[in-house]
């Protein structure tokens, strides 16, 4: 399958395809292009038919569903939201330089994409379906074929049922069938597609084939092993994966776009422009610049952006000639800040890296 | 008023009363007795008649209620919530001895503490009242009587309705009259405190007089003005009270409560232990010890604790002769880790120092 991206887009792996923009061009636009938006797949990219599509609802419900493409978007609600979707191994590649991080895609800060997506809330599916007490988190499973360790499986995972309902304000879960106004592309997810905001971008699980209400997690590979959060100290070879931290809610994070690391910058008046993205239902309440290695920051500005969604920033400041270094971290409305260095966050599949971004430039 | 607490409680400010307990006694109780409970009051202790005593309730609402104790115990569900209060000053001494941070009470790591807090919930009082549409924050005010820049007024402060109501499954918001299973004393409430799991002990308010539903955040001193979060280069001089942070939930943080800082520990095996707490409505997924500044981190072991509620952990580890440094960390549900270091942290109201917390040991 062709899968169509931007003449700049880095294609990381052929198949199963991984690819993100350059920083620089990601964050030239508040709403990602398609084209720039970045992919992160685990198996070919199914072909789907979209008469024969169905989505199967059961497990603990009293009225198990199987919905065409036709239903659901009839008989449901239907809320365009804007969510931005980031990987959690965005900025992988920071990891990677304090140690190798081996069999793991090595993401620049290019993971993470902004959309506005057009579906049906999830909890309206669910209300319709009808959940049983005792029900405590719902598993999707996607119609591509994952073959690993001599098993092939299609990709699952899972969020808690709250999350699902979203009753707190949090913005809603979609099964979502259009990106920015368009279908979704194959790589996206065609013909339907789960969108969570506020978690890592692997439960929002894509070619989406079923939902099953249930007690436990989804004991899907991606949900009971891979995605999990280790210490520093444990290797694949001593893991108790029963012992992992399951990565669901996303932490706070910023990246400088521009300039890019190693650019050469006219001395003077400088524009840096980035992103934040803060966690969960929170939202990114602060950005700052520092370019004295943390000593004093400036304030950045950036537009008020809701849970769930990145905000984009800029700041206006001065460079003499010379060597710089630009370091950015944002706060969010739980008034965490970013972790300083890279290395006390390293662990072996290379997640959640959020250490302060730094960029070196020369000024001429 | 006579303020009884334990005789190592250490006061910092007599009017209005302030204190906390050693960290190391505090950490002995996984439930803090009521005698080692952080105070933090900003006006002197009300003392409150229980029988004339009246809970008003008013604002967006189509029922206004005047509620006596009688009533309230009556009337409503009742609900037992543990939960930790935490000041956002706890830690300040640390934020201290980067820069001075004049007017403030320098708190060292005691300002939280953990209870079992009987009361009504919040949401089924606002239910009883009727919360017209539009109405976005809950605000609340005491009996205490605040005396400042020439003005009296009661210390408030609100939250967001969302977080009133907890419909979300986060640990309901109550209006509560005992602690640990008695009555609350005077220097902590009595006779009706609100005790909001997850946010800033500034939001609990105490000697609680009335509650009134509202489209925008209370308009307090203690809302508008205090307890904001501003930039490390922002002074009071400068500071554009509008742009500060409200701060709400708590961030994540932890302490090293035994050995204490400076103390002399005989060589081998030893015992740290702390406490650790996530903010809104996360939980604390993992505490790790490092005695190499974070090069290398031992995995401690912690009770499993709801939203909302602090958990006490422990490591043992073996120390040899000489000088160390203990640092912990936590991790949360959002994947969140601690900052590093105090500095970059600092602000002129000293609030939110929730960097990695060090103490140095002599071993022999």
């Amino acid at each position: 399958m062709t899968i169509a991206k931007h003449s700049r887009f880095r294609v990381l792996d052929a198949e199963p395809y991984n690819g993100e923009a350059p920083l620089s061009l990601l964050v030239e636009h508040p709403e990602t292009p398609a084209d720039l938006f970045y992919v992160r797949n685990h198996a070919p990219v199914p072909e789907v038919d979209p008469e024969a599509f169905r989505l199967e609802v059961d497990g603990l419900v009293r009225r198990p569903l199987s919905l065409s493409l036709a239903k659901l978007g009839r008989e449901f609600p239907q809320a365009e939201v804007p969510a931005t979707l980031q990987c959690a191994g965005n900025r992988r590649d920071e990891l990677v330089r304090v140690r190798p991080v081996p069999g793991e895609t090595p993401w620049s800060a290019g993971a993470i994409s902004h959309g506005r997506w057009r579906g049906v809330p999830l909890a309206a599916v669910l209300a319709a379906a009808g959940v049983y007490e005792g029900a405590a988190h719902v598993a999707f499973a996607g119609l591509d074929v994952v073959e690993k360790r001599g098993e092939s499986f299609p990709y699952g995972g899972s969020i808690p049922l709250g999350r699902a309902r979203a009753t707190d304000g949090s913005p809603p879960v979609l099964l979502a069938w259009e990106l920015n106004g368009e279908p979704l592309t194959p790589a996206h997810g065609f013909p339907l597609r789960v969108v969570v905001p506020g978690y890592i971008g692997a439960r929002s699980v894509k070619w989406l084939a079923s939902i099953r209400v249930q007690e436990a997690p989804s004991d899907n590979y991606y949900q009971a092993r891979a995605y999990k959060l280790f210490p520093h100290h444990v290797g694949p070879a001593d893991a108790d994966w029963s012992r992992g931290l399951m990565l669901g809610e996303l932490s706070l994070t910023s990246a400088i776009g521009r300039p890019v690391d190693g650019e050469e910058v006219p001395a003077g008046a400088t524009t840096v422009i980035g992103y934040a993205m803060a966690g969960g239902d929170r939202t990114v309440e602060r950005v700052e610049l520092s370019r004295d290695g943390g000593q004093s920051w400036t304030w950045c500005e950036h537009a008020p952006a809701p849970p769930g969604a990145w905000t984009l920033w800029r700041a206006e400041i001065d460079l003499e000639p010379g060597d710089h270094e630009l370091v950015c971290r944002a706060w969010d409305s739980a008034a965490n800040t970013q972790p300083e260095a890279v290395a006390p966050l390293w662990n072996f599949k290379g997640y959640m890296n959020n250490a302060w971004h730094r960029v070196r430039v020369r000024a001429r």
